[in-house]
């Protein structure tokens, strides 16, 4: 049974000023929250029913129609848990040598998560976020991540000045954009920083100035009629994808 | 102003068994009804507020509290239509010389949206979905799709069937599964279907059975603990990006 408290902290957690506040985030799916404590993720709280099922499971025991008192989705599972916010140390020259992602203002939490999740696949380290960019510690981000959010270190930062940075200057800036060049004649460096934009306007005219080369998915067969654009996580993976292809061979 | 009749129709279309009925779907977002027209499909019913702008729109104009109150949106927009069901005449020797995605019970409309959308990207004509494959005509698969609904033909039939079809049989099957074979070591045909499997369990053991070729989407580095998989959508994109790029080299 929860207390009358703990009830009405759980659900506090619903908005972003609370989470900030407390510097915590709310994991609610059971694979979800069996994988971020596999990944040594330590929560501040976990309350679950019986049919949560993890060996390292330590906190309280409720009744299903407690957890959906203080479940924030539609269909409840089996367990809510509460981790502390992820705070990662950055600095520009922690880029060097290595292929980074940098999210300009990207919107959909779904997306985010999404591109968090396929970070973890290819290997990127750092995913560098404008503050513009849709909050990590949105419920819906957390869930598309399925757990990469535990290995993929997301920084929020002023982007402009990062890549402006001349600590960087060296690093080869990429961008998909629909005017860039095939990015199967291009070499691929896979010491770069690829920026992906906004999910309707693309990268903003201002850190656009700052990219090195610009990229392009090419649609199959060329010249036909198609979609106008690719989803930005769909287009962030072949990418990520193509510089990972030309790095192993 | 919308009259009872018409309300009360519009508002059961939220139900699929009434839009299968109707044969019909519902498209509610300005920019993705616009899209539609424009590739030439013929709404049987729009309403639209004066914010909506489309030379070819030929409909009610209602207010927005009059939207408001048959949107099936969180946030409802400018505009409502109503199109008929896209039906597609399908026979299997269709497939031949041609890339083709089959879908073992996708079950997330975002994700069966966002498929179709990239599929519509890289050329590809049929995709051919299992019976427990999410409904098409769901509004939130019609959203994600951006409108390549238009373009893409998705077809509903008996998986196995098919694919044990002997006019098939020259045809390679492919699937990406994690004990596959790296796909940049493979040859990619483009004369192939390739199989996709449901979001938590994979291709079914009935469908495995009838793969020729089992692909893997390398993560990077090798053997380092990443997360478990990649979306089903992102492993399509990454698997139709392939496909293409080795047929455009």
């Amino acid at each position: 049974m929860l207390s009358k408290n703990k009830l009405k902290y759980l659900r506090s957690l619903a908005r972003k000023k609370n989470r900030d506040n407390e510097s915590v985030f709310i994991a609610e799916n059971d694979k979800l929250v069996a994988d971020l404590l596999d990944a040594g993720l330590k929560p501040n709280y976990i309350c679950a029913t019986e049919e949560f099922v993890h060996v390292k499971f330590d906190g309280d025991r409720v009744a299903q129609e407690e957890l959906n008192k203080v479940s924030q989705l539609k269909t409840p599972q089996n367990v809510l848990a509460v981790f502390p916010q992820l705070k990662h140390t950055f600095s520009p020259e922690q880029l060097n040598g290595k292929l980074t992602l940098a999210l300009d203002s990207i919107q959909d939490p779904g997306n985010m998560g999404t591109i968090i999740r396929l970070a973890d696949w290819f290997g990127i380290e750092y995913i560098i976020c404008s503050k513009t960019t849709v909050d990590i510690y949105n419920p819906k981000v957390i869930q598309a991540t399925m757990g990469a959010i535990a290995r993929v270190k997301v920084v929020y930062t002023d982007l402009e000045e990062l890549l402006s940075n001349p600590e960087l200057a060296e690093i080869p800036k990429y961008a998909t954009t629909l005017d860039g060049q095939n990015i199967y004649d291009q070499t691929l460096n896979n010491e770069a920083i690829l920026i992906m934009g906004n999910e309707g306007k693309g990268v903003s005219p201002e850190v656009a100035q700052l990219v090195s080369h610009k990229l392009y998915i090419p649609s199959y067969p060329a010249n036909v009629p198609t979609s106008e654009s690719l989803n930005v996580a769909i287009a962030t993976a072949v990418a990520c994808a193509e510089f990972r292809r030309v790095a192993g061979s």
